[in-house]
C-alpha cells in the first residue's frame, strides 16, 4: 500500500509537488476546454460521501469523466446503508477498493479519510472530514491566487470568519507556509478564532500572521480576501452560532475601498457573506475559483490514477 | 447566454420547431432500436433534482446514455446540500454549469427553470418546475398523439382529474394551440378546475375548450383521453383533496362506449384513476406513451447538444 | 418475455449452470484484473434499490462498468417517488424496462423479483426480496467454496447466526442441494432458527443436516464456517432480537480450534459476530468472498445480455 498515490491533508505537499501539480492543472484546463479526453476508459471512481456535498461530488465526478473515467456513487451519506448495520469504516473501505480504482470520500470524522488509506488497496482522496482538512478545496484555493497573480511568494491573505470550524482555512494555511514572505491575517468573532495547533504550524514555518477582528482595517491593504461561510452545523449550540453569524460581510462599501488588483474568493456555497451586489465587479473571483476546482481535481485524479508514486501523507 | 437554446415552457415552441421535434423524435426512435450510438462520448449531463421524480430522471439519463453521453446527477432534492446551507438556486446553477455540457432541472417553485437558464452557461432543460410547467412531458405527449393518429389537426381531447395543480395539462394545452381545429374539455370536480390563465391563452390563441364534469357523456365523441393523477402533494388540506380524489376513473365501462380508434394517454404514475383492467385494451397508450418520452428526450438533448440556435422562451 | 433469462431465485440453478456460470467467472476474473473491456458500450443497466444496499449496488455498478456498460439507477429506496404516489411496482418496472436493457432490483417484499420478471421487457436480477431470497450472494457464496477448495462435493458447511431472516443462508442452501455428500450444520438461537420450507427442500433432494446451538463443538470438524450478522431490522422486536445477538461469536479462541484449510464466510457487513482479531488469518477469506461478488455478477450480466436463453426460474 505504501507506494499509492494519496491526497489526505495539506502538509503532505512541499513546494515542488505544487509547482508541478498546478502545473498539470493548466493543461487539464485545456484538456477540459476542448471537451475532454478518453484517456481512463476502463477506470472506476467510486465517490463515498458519507456527509451530503453536492457541490463537491460533482466536481470530483465531472473532473474524472472529462478524463473519460467511470464513476460510481452514493450521495446520500447518513443512509449509507452498511454503517446503519454497524459496519466500520475500514470493513466498508476494504470493499469498495476491490469494486474501483480511486476512491474519493467526505466523511463526517477526523481522520477518516487518513485510516480509510490505511486499508485501502486503491489511491484514496480526502473530500474533507469533519472539522479536519479538506486539502482539494485548499489546492484549488491556492491554484486559483496562482492563476490571478500569476505567483503566490510575497501576498497578503485575509481569511474571513469561522475559523474555527472552517476547515478549509486550516488546510490553506499548511499549503500557504510553502511560500516566500506570505501574511495571513485571520479575522473572525472572538468565539470562532483559528486554533492554536494553526497558529504553532505557522510559527515553525515562519510564516507572519496576526489576528484581528476588523475587516474594514485591512480592506485596503491585503491583496485576497478569503470569505467562509459561518457554518451552523459545525457549532455547538444556536447560542454560539448567533453570536457569529453575519458579522463580517464584503459587500459594495468594502470592495470600493480595496486595491484594484485584489481577489475575492470564497469557498462557497455562501449564504449571505459576500453582498451578491459584488458578484459583477472584476475583482469577485468566486465562480472563477469553482471553476478551477475541476481542472484541480482533474489533475488529482490524473497524479491518483497515473502512477504518480511518491508516498501519502502518513 | 442569448445564443443557448433552452426548454423552459411549452410557450416558446411554434408549429415548425414542434414538426422539426417530432421528425427528430421519430429519427431517435431507430436510434434507440439499433441500440444507441456515440455521439456525444465527452458530454456531460447534469440532472439537479430538487424534487423526487425517478421515471423523469431516469429517462432523460437513459436518453443521455443512448447518444452516447455522461451523466453526473442528485435525486435527493431534499438533500441538496448547498441549498441546506442557504445557497441560491443562482449560484448552484452557475458552478453546475461549470461542471457539465446541459442541466436538466426539476425544482419545486414556479419559474425556477427560467431564473436558472438566466444565469447558466449551459442549456437548461425544464424537467418540472412546481405547479408551473413540465414542457417535456407535454411534448411526448402530443408526439404520441401524432404517432398514433398521424397528425394532431382536428383532435378532440378530454383532460380529466386534477386540471389546477396538474402541470402537464396546462403545457399540454398551450402546444395544443399551435394546431388547426383542436377542441378541448376539461373535466375535473369542481375545486380543481383549469385556471383562468390557461382559459385566457386558449381564448386568445382560438382555441375551442369547455369545461364539464362529466366524463361518461364524453365517452363515445372525444378522440383522446387524457387522465391525470390526484396529486395529494399538491392539495392545500387533506379536506380538500378528499373532496376531489376517485371520482372520475376510466375503467372497463368507459373504454367499452369510447371510440374504435380512441386514444387513453396518462403521465403516469397512476394510482387508481385508470383500472388496470384496461390496459390490455389497444386504446390503452399510456406505456406506449412513456417509451416515446425516450425518444422526444433524446431529440431535445440532441438540440441543446447540437447547437440548434433558436434562443429560448424568455 | 418467456426467453428472458432472468435470474430470481437460487433454485432455478442446476449443475451445469452453476458449472457453466463458475467457469464464465473465472474468466471475468481475468477480465477485470486486466482493467475491464468495452463489451457494452451502448448497454444500460438499471439498479433501483428499494432498500439500500450500498455494497450490493456498488458490486452490480462495478461488474457492468468493468464490461463496458452503463448505468442508471437510484440508490433511495424508500424515497422512490412514483412508489410514493401510489403507483404498483409493475407499473414501475414496465416503464424503466423501456429505458433500460436490464434492471437489478432489490425490494423489501418476498417475490418482488418474481413479480417484476412477469411484466419486464428485460431481464431483471434480484438483489435481495425481503427476507425471501438473494441469488446472487449465495452464488458468490458458493464460488468462494469452489475456488478455494477446487470443489463443493462432500464439503461440511456450519452455517452461523440468524438462519430465519437471513435470506442469503436460504439461497445457499438451496444451491447447495446441486452438489454430492454436502452435510450442513444449522447453529443458531432457539428464536431464529432455520425455516422448516429450506428443511423440507433439503429432504427432498437428500442433503444432510442437522441443527445446533453449539457452535464450538462443531470447530474441529467443519469446512466451512459461514457466518451472518443478527439483523436487527429483520426482528419483529427489540426483545426477540436482544435475545439472539451475539451469542455466536468467531473470535481467535474458536479459529485456533479449526482445521488447518477451514474457511471463514460472512455475507457482510458484520457487526461483531466476527472479531477483527481474525482478520490476519489465512482462513478468514470474507474479503476474499466480497471480492468474487464482482466476477460473479460480470458473468450473471454476460448472461442476460450476451442472449443466455433458458428461461428463468418460474
Amino acid at each position: 500500500m505504501s507506494t499509492l498515490y494519496h491526497v489526505l491533508g495539506a502538509k503532505q505537499f512541499d513546494r515542488e509537488q505544487l509547482d508541478r501539480l498546478f502545473g498539470s492543472a493548466k493543461e487539464m484546463e485545456q484538456v477540459a476546454v476542448r471537451g475532454g479526453i478518453q484517456r481512463y476508459p476502463n477506470k472506476i471512481m467510486s465517490t463515498l460521501f458519507f456527509e451530503a456535498s453536492t457541490r463537491t461530488r460533482f466536481s470530483f465526478e465531472s473532473a474524472m469523466h472529462r478524463l473519460g473515467g467511470r464513476v460510481i456513487g452514493t450521495e446520500n451519506a447518513s443512509q449509507f446503508s452498511s454503517t446503519i448495520k454497524g459496519e466500520t469504516l475500514e470493513d466498508t473501505i476494504r470493499i469498495i477498493a476491490g469494486y474501483s480504482d480511486l476512491i474519493v470520500m467526505r466523511h463526517t470524522e477526523i481522520g477518516a479519510a487518513k485510516r480509510a488509506a490505511a486499508v485501502s488497496g486503491v489511491p484514496v482522496i480526502n473530500a474533507g472530514d469533519g472539522s479536519g482538512e479538506h486539502p482539494t478545496q485548499a489546492l484549488l484555493d491556492l491554484y486559483t491566487i496562482q492563476k490571478e497573480f500569476g505567483g503566490i511568494d510575497g501576498v497578503h491573505i485575509a481569511m474571513i470568519g469561522d475559523l474555527t470550524y472552517g476547515r478549509t482555512v486550516h488546510s490553506l494555511s499548511y499549503l500557504l507556509a510553502n511560500y516566500k514572505d506570505v501574511r495571513i491575517s485571520f479575522v473572525s468573532p472572538d468565539n470562532v478564532r483559528i486554533p492554536t495547533y494553526v497558529k504553532q504550524y505557522l510559527e515553525e514555518k515562519r510564516v507572519a500572521y496576526e489576528e484581528s477582528s476588523d475587516l474594514e482595517a485591512l480592506a485596503g491593504s491585503a491583496d485576497v480576501f478569503y470569505q467562509t461561510r459561518i457554518q451552523k452545523e459545525r457549532f455547538p449550540s444556536l447560542e454560539e452560532y448567533s453570536k457569529a453569524e453575519g458579522k463580517f460581510i464584503i459587500d459594495r462599501k468594502l470592495v470600493d475601498a480595496m486595491k484594484r488588483n485584489a481577489l475575492i474568493l470564497h469557498p462557497l456555497p455562501r449564504a449571505g457573506e459576500i453582498d451578491t451586489e459584488v458578484d459583477g465587479d472584476p475583482r469577485a473571483a468566486y465562480f472563477r475559483q469553482a471553476q478551477n476546482g475541476l481542472y484541480i481535481r482533474m489533475a488529482l485524479i490524473e497524479q491518483c490514477l497515473g502512477g504518480e508514486r511518491q508516498g501519502g501523507e502518513g
